[in-house]
C-alpha cells in the first residue's frame, strides 16, 4: 500500500468546500473476548512468530501508510504545552494566581453569580437533583448535616453498590477509617466556624492513577501498587487536601489506561450507573461512574486520549481536561509524557454555566463544526447534538461555522503511536521484570503493539502533531470553539465473556475516542457536557442522595 | 548484559571525588575499507539476514545496555533551545537585535577595540598571516586591492588546488561567473564609497548542506541536489548576501553528515591543507579546509555532532557553534531537527580575542575540567591543552575547577540514536525511492543502523538528554566554561583504499567526537580555538595569500 504523501499544511483547505477526504476508521476486526483473546496473546508473545505476526499486522495497515512511511513536510512538534495569558473578558471572572488553594476556592465561589444559587429544597421532584459543591458546603455551614454524616452515607452506599448484588466496581481501594477521620476533622472545623474553604468536607474520589495517601497507586493493575511506592500526595491531591476536601478513595480504571471500556479483570469492571448492564467507558471509569451515582459531586481523573471526557459522556456527567500544563502532573503515574494530564469530573452544573442560564450568556460565540466528522456518530447522538446547536443559536445567537478539520484519523493513529511508545518507555522498568500473567489479556495485546513502534514512526507522529497544531490554530482564528459529539456510540453492553479476559473491540474503541484526540495531542482545553436539549436528566438506576433529609 | 539502572540525576556527585565511572569507548572494530566494506553492506542490506545481523550487533551492545533497555528516572527532554538574555557584562559589547544585518555588522566592528587593529604590513615574516575580515575590508576601502582582484586570485587558487596535482576537494560546486559578478558589484560599491558593510566583498564559502543560490544543495551526495530543489538562499546566507558578502561556492562535506572523516567518494575526499596526506575531519570538511588554506577568512558549516568544531580543530582554525536557536535553520538541509544548526569557521583571530590580548582579559573566569575525560586524548593533545590552561592561569588568573561530568559515553550514544532516528525520518521521503548504489558504502552502513532504532530507544535518549541538561546546569552554577580538548586524536592518514569505498573507522570516529556532543545535545554554545601556547602557527602546506602585494 503506497504511503501517504502529505501536502504542506499551509496548502490544505480548511473551509467547508475542502476536498480533504474524511476517513472513518474502517475497522474490520470482530469483537474478541474469552479464549480467543488468550490464543491471540499466546501467538503474539511467541519469541519469533510474535514479531512476524506484528510485522504482518502492521505491514499493510494504516499506521504504516499514514504515519510510519508517510511523506510529511513538517518538522516534529514534540510537546504541546501552551503559554497562556489570562485575558479579562466579558462575564469572565479570574482568580488571582498567587493565592493559596483555599483562597482561590473562595475567590472562585465569589465569582459565581447569585442567580445560580440553589437551595436544598429548590429542585422540582421530577429532576434527580445532583448536589453541587456549594450545596454540600451550605448544608455543612447551616448545620443541617455534618461531613461525618455524609461520609457515613457515602461508605454505606459504596458498600452496598460494591456488593455481589450490584458489583458496580467503582473503587479499587477506600479506607473507611481514613475517610471518617478526615470527615471528623472537617466537622470539627465547621463546628468551630473555621472551615478551610468551600471545599471543606466535600467528598472527592481520585482515579487510581494519581498518588493519594494512604493508598497505593495501582494504575488499575494488580502489581504496580507493590512495584512503585506511593510516598506522597500528587500535587493536585495536595491542593484539594489543603482546601479541606475529604479524599474518598481510589477509583477504578481501565488497566494502565490502555483501553476504553473500563472492563478490568483485576478489580472488577466498572458498570454504568444508568444501566449496570453497560460499560462505563474509560479509562477514568470509576471516577465518572461514582460522580454519576451521586457518591461525590466531583472526582479526579487523568485524560491521555479522552480518558476523562469519554467516560463522563457515557455516564452523563461533565468531564473537563484543562489546557496542557495548567494542572501539575507531579504524582500522576507517568503512563505517557506528552498527551496526558489530570482532569475533572463533576455532576452538574457549576462547570457548564453558560449552557444553563441565559443571564450568563456570552455573546458572539462562534462554533466550528466539521460536518462529516460531527455526523460520524450513531443517529441518537447526532440528532441530540444537532438539537443542542440549534438551541444555542435560538437562545444565545451562537453561530455555527462549517469548517474542515483534515486528517482526523491520521491524528488518532499518530496519537496512538505516541502514547503507546511513551507508555512502553515509561513502564519498561517494571514490565521488563514482570510475569506476563500479572497483566490482563487485552492489555498484553496493547503492550505488544505499543512496544513495536520505530523511532521513525514516533518522529513522524510528532510531525503530524505539528500539522494538526497548525490546522487548529488556523481554525481558532475564526472560531472560538470546535463542537462535536463526545463519542461516536453510547455506552454499549458489558458482556459476561469479557469480565475475566477483557475484550478486544476496536470498532467501539475507535468510536469512543473519535472526538477526543485533539485535546490531548494538541494540549487544548476540552470539555464534555450533558446534551442541553433535555431540561431534566434521567435519574441513574444506581443513584445515592447523600444530602437527603432523614 | 544487564541494562544500566540510573540513579536520579540529583543524587549524582558532580565533584572531583565522584565515584562515577568514566567509560572510554572500547571499540574493538578494526578499520575496514575497500571490498570488506562492500561485503558488509551486502549482508546488512539482505532482506531478513540483514535484520538478524543488526539484531545480533545491537543485542549485547552498549546502546541497548545504556540507552534502549536502561532504567532512567527522568522524563524526556525533546529539544534544547534556550531562552537567553543579553546581560551587559564587563568588556562585552552587544549589538542591538533589531538592526538590519549590515547595521549589525557595523555595530560589531565598532565593538572591536582599536588595540587589535592590524595593518596589511604589520605581521612578522615568520608568522603566516591569516587575513581577517577587517584586513580585506581595509584593503578594499583603501583601494589597495578590489574585490574583483581578490575573487580572481581565489578562483585561480581553487582551480590550482582542485586539480589532479593536489586534489584537495574543498568545493563541490562553485561558479566563476557568479563569484565574479558578485565581486564586480562589490567593487562598484567600494568605488562609489557605498559598501554595504564591513562584510562587503568578503569571500564566504558555504557548506553544501546550506541553501545558497545559484547552486543545488547536495548534502555531499550525488543525488540530493536533483531530488530537492534549492529555491532560495538559507536565512543565514541571505543575511550575508544583504551585507555584501561574496558567496564563494559550496564546500565539500562528509556525505549526509553521516561520518567524521571528510572522505567522500562522490566529490573527492577533502585533504588537510596542513598535510594533504591526512584527513580534514568532517562533516564540514571543505569549509574548515578552505579557511585553513587561506581561501576565505570565514566560512559557514553545520554542526550536528561537532561537525563544525571538529574539522576546525583538525585544520587548525576557529570553529564556533552558537547557542541552539541563535541562528536560523531555515534553508539548512533537515538532516536532523534537535541537535544541528549552522556554525562559523574562521581563520583567526577576531573570534578568540580573549586568548590573544591581555588588554581584553575578562577577570575571574572559572574553567571546569573533568580530568578523566580531558586526559582521554593522545599525548600531544593532552600536553598542549594542559599548557594552555597553565598559560590562562598565569596570564589572566583563570582558575580551573575539577568536576565530574557523568555519563559522557551514555550521552554520545543517546545523541547517536537521536541524530540517526531524525535523519532516517527526515530523509525517508528520498531514501525510500533511491537506488542504494547512489549512496556511499560507509553511509549505507550508517543508514542501516540509523533506521533500526525503536521509539523506546529514542525516548530513552531524550531522558538522558534531560539528565545531561541537569548535570551541565549544575556545573555552570560554579563554572563559566567547560574546557576540554576538541578531539581525542589529531588528523590521521587518508588511506588510498578509502577513497572510493569510504571507510569504517569507529575508533578514530569516536575519538573525534569525544568532546563535542554536549554542545549539540544540550544546545550549548561551544567554540574550538587553536591551542594558545604557540605564538605563531605553522603555515599550512597548501596556503594562499589573497591579499599578497603583487
Amino acid at each position: 500500500m503506497a504511503a501517504k504523501v502529505y501536502k504542506p499544511a499551509a496548502e490544505v483547505n480548511l473551509g467547508p468546500d475542502s476536498d480533504e477526504f474524511y476517513i472513518s476508521p474502517n475497522v474490520k476486526a470482530p469483537r474478541v473476548a474469552g479464549l480467543l483473546v488468550k490464543i491471540f496473546v499466546w501467538i503474539l508473545e511467541m519469541p519469533i512468530i510474535g514479531s512476524m505476526v506484528l510485522y504482518i499486522l502492521k505491514k499493510d495497515n494504516l499506521i504504516n501508510k499514514l504515519v510510519q512511511d508517510a511523506e510529511i513536510p513538517e518538522p516534529p512538534l514534540f510537546t504541546s504545552t501552551h503559554s497562556w495569558e489570562d485575558i479579562p473578558e466579558q462575564n469572565v471572572c479570574l482568580t488571582k494566581p498567587d493565592l493559596s488553594p483555599p483562597e482561590r476556592v473562595q475567590e472562585a465561589v465569589s465569582c459565581l453569580p447569585a442567580s445560580l444559587e440553589s437551595t436544598l429544597a429548590g429542585s422540582p421532584p421530577s429532576s434527580p437533583k445532583r448536589w453541587t459543591i456549594r450545596d454540600f458546603n451550605r448544608a455543612y455551614s447551616s448545620g443541617e448535616v455534618t461531613p461525618v454524616q455524609v461520609a457515613k452515607r457515602f461508605l454505606a452506599a459504596v458498600k452496598e453498590c460494591s456488593g455481589p448484588g450490584l458489583n458496580m466496581a467503582f473503587f479499587i481501594s477506600y479506607s473507611p477509617e481514613d475517610i471518617i477521620r478526615q470527615a471528623e476533622e472537617s466537622t470539627l472545623r465547621y463546628q468551630r466556624g473555621t472551615p478551610l474553604s468551600a471545599m471543606d468536607g466535600i467528598l472527592v474520589a481520585v482515579k487510581d492513577e494519581i498518588d493519594c495517601l494512604p493508598y497505593p497507586t495501582t494504575g488499575g493493575t494488580r502489581w504496580l501498587g507493590r512495584a512503585r511506592a506511593c510516598a506522597a500526595d500528587a500535587a493536585v491531591v495536595a491542593q484539594l487536601r489543603a482546601c479541606g476536601a475529604v479524599l474518598a478513595g481510589k477509583t477504578n480504571m481501565h488497566e494502565l489506561g490502555a483501553g476504553t471500556s473500563g472492563i478490568n479483570p483485576h478489580h472488577g469492571s466498572t458498570r454504568n450507573p444508568h444501566n449496570p448492564g453497560r460499560v462505563s467507558g474509560g479509562s477514568s471509569s470509576g471516577s465518572a461512574a461514582a460522580v454519576c451515582a451521586g457518591l461525590c459531586p466531583v472526582a479526579l481523573g487523568v485524560d491521555g486520549g479522552g480518558s476523562v471526557r469519554m467516560p463522563a459522556a457515557l455516564c452523563g456527567v461533565v468531564g473537563f481536561k484543562p489546557t496542557a500544563g495548567r494542572l501539575s502532573n507531579a504524582g500522576v503515574l507517568p503512563l505517557n509524557w506528552t498527551v496526558g494530564m489530570p482532569g475533572i469530573l463533576a455532576g452538574t452544573p457549576e462547570l457548564n454555566l453558560p449552557l444553563l442560564k441565559s443571564s450568563l450568556s456570552i455573546k458572539n460565540i462562534k462554533l466550528a463544526k466539521y460536518a462529516k466528522w460531527f455526523n460520524d456518530s450513531s443517529e441518537d447522538i447526532r440528532s441530540c447534538c444537532d438539537k443542542s446547536l440549534q438551541m444555542l443559536h435560538a437562545h444565545y445567537g451562537w453561530e455555527t461555522l462549517d469548517v474542515t478539520i483534515p486528517e482526523i484519523e491520521e491524528m488518532r493513529l499518530a496519537h496512538y503511536v505516541t502514547i503507546g511508545s511513551e507508555c512502553t518507555a515509561s513502564l519498561a522498568k517494571y514490565l521488563d521484570k514482570l510475569k506476563r500473567s500479572e497483566i490482563g489479556w487485552d492489555v498484553r495485546v496493547a503492550l505488544g503493539v505499543y512496544g513495536s513502534f520505530s523511532s521513525r514512526a514516533y518522529l513522524n507522529s510528532q510531525r503530524l502533531r505539528n500539522r494538526q497544531m497548525y490546522f487548529h490554530k488556523e481554525i481558532f482564528k475564526t472560531a472560538d470553539v470546535i463542537v462535536s459529539p463526545m463519542t461516536g456510540v453510547t455506552a454499549y453492553k458489558l458482556q459476561d465473556d469479557a469480565l475475566k479476559s477483557g475484550e478486544l473491540d476496536y470498532i467501539n474503541g475507535a468510536a469512543l475516542v473519535r472526538y477526543s484526540i485533539a485535546g490531548n495531542f494538541l494540549g487544548l482545553p476540552a470539555i464534555t457536557v450533558m446534551e442541553a436539549c433535555k431540561k431534566h436528566y434521567k435519574k441513574p438506576e444506581v443513584f445515592y442522595d447523600l444530602l437527603k433529609k432523614d
